[in-house]
């Protein structure tokens, strides 16, 4: 959760998506107001933070993956500095390469965001030279799924792209933003599966992130590309947002 | 780890597979010499107990899924009590059920014992009733994989049959001491794809773990089967080995 000016910004997306976790894996959610109390609290004073917040089914009364159903879950809550990088990457862009592994595929957990991230963490072994900001990944079966750490739009024929993320990958609140800011300036956005032959036609190509906001891609695997109309427009309908200025429109989130 | 007679059991080849976990994982694999005996300490003077082992790569230096190489991995060492359970189930086997849930596939993690459990988790949440013991579980592709937490052998046409794990499932201590005790025992042994069709076909089916050694299904989603001579076989040849009267011979575990 990143926090500006110090609030959380876009609280709602980010409560929805634990609601709905918690709701697929059978996990107690914590209670909202208790939960939004404890974060206002680590936020306020800080006018750049990052918070991260993890929702556990709590000590287990028995070896073994069974629950009893009477665990009483745990939440962490840990507050982080903002990370120092270079203001205009996010006007100039980043480099991306191409992902070796390969995500494997079920839609059980398609979407989540949950601490079972070891395909993340090999695909993040994959290099480690600073000047390479992210590496988007495929799927088992071939589909264009992600960054390790952001979700990725492109722009094909002027319109929005982005993967469905129904058999593997996180569904970003970041995304949802944009998905949001899209319909307000009626850019057509289509959630669907996509390819490397997608990745090689698109005209924009941009990440998103909690943090990182609408970043455009500059060159992926070697290839230049623009920072394109699309990524400029959606970054300026944003821009309220992430200064935290503008709240999502009650509902919207919901 | 399971300890019998005060002694951790299957230690070569619990040790052969953290090793082996951490090297692909790029883990700093533990001092064998100081986990040795760390292991024997808290196994020392308890007759049957189970001991846990986590090995983490340690604190990172920053948020993010990159690691710097410079992290001080952490060991955790668990003493739990021997589960209680009738000791008959043993000999005259469990009931299991098909799970629904179909494991994703990833080569890089496939065969790996890691705390990326959720599937498991969910896996195990398709039933509650003690009188089931296991569920049999397929991967998103429809290859038979094994059980929650158990590896499955079939005896098809009086040969033995087990699933490859090379793309997903987790190759337990006693696969490899069923692979051993079958070789010694002249009884054939094919690693293979195996579907629902090969159930079906299934003369014999039993399932093995650390903890459970070899325990026959007398029952599966419904079908009622033999404890037949494959299985009883065995079960007799890995006895003094289960009861830490023998060890592996010194290479085998290797």
């Amino acid at each position: 959760i990143a926090c500006v000016g110090g609030e959380p910004r876009l609280l709602a997306l980010h409560l929805k998506r634990l609601l709905e976790g918690c709701r697929r894996l059978a996990l107690r959610p914590p209670q909202t107001a208790q939960l939004t109390a404890e974060i206002a609290s680590l936020a306020r004073g800080n006018e750049r933070a990052v918070l991260k917040l993890l929702v556990t089914r709590g000590p287990a009364q028995a070896r073994g993956y069974a629950a009893s159903g009477e665990e009483r879950g745990t939440r962490i809550l840990l507050r982080y500095p903002w990370p120092n990088e270079d203001e205009r990457v996010s006007q100039e862009g980043v480099r991306v390469r191409l992902g070796e592994l390969r995500l494997g595929e079920n839609p059980a957990l398609a979407g989540l965001k949950t601490l079972n991230r070891l395909e993340q963490v090999l695909a993040r072994f994959e290099w480690s030279t600073p000047a390479i900001a992210e590496s988007l990944l495929f799927s088992s079966g071939g589909d264009l799924i992600g960054g390790t750490a952001a979700n990725v739009f492109l722009v094909l024929g002027g319109q929005l792209h982005t993967p469905r993320l129904d058999r593997c990958g996180v569904a970003g609140v970041m995304r949802e933003a944009v998905t949001l800011a899209a319909r307000r300036a009626h850019i057509a956005l289509a959630k669907r599966p996509l390819t490397s032959l997608d990745l090689d036609a698109a005209e924009e190509i941009f990440l998103t992130s909690a943090l990182i906001g609408v970043r455009p891609v500059r060159e992926l695997a070697g290839r230049t590309l623009p920072v394109g109309p699309v990524t400029r427009r959606l970054q300026h309908e944003l821009g309220p947002l992430l200064r935290n200025e503008a709240q999502l429109p009650l509902g919207e989130g919901a």
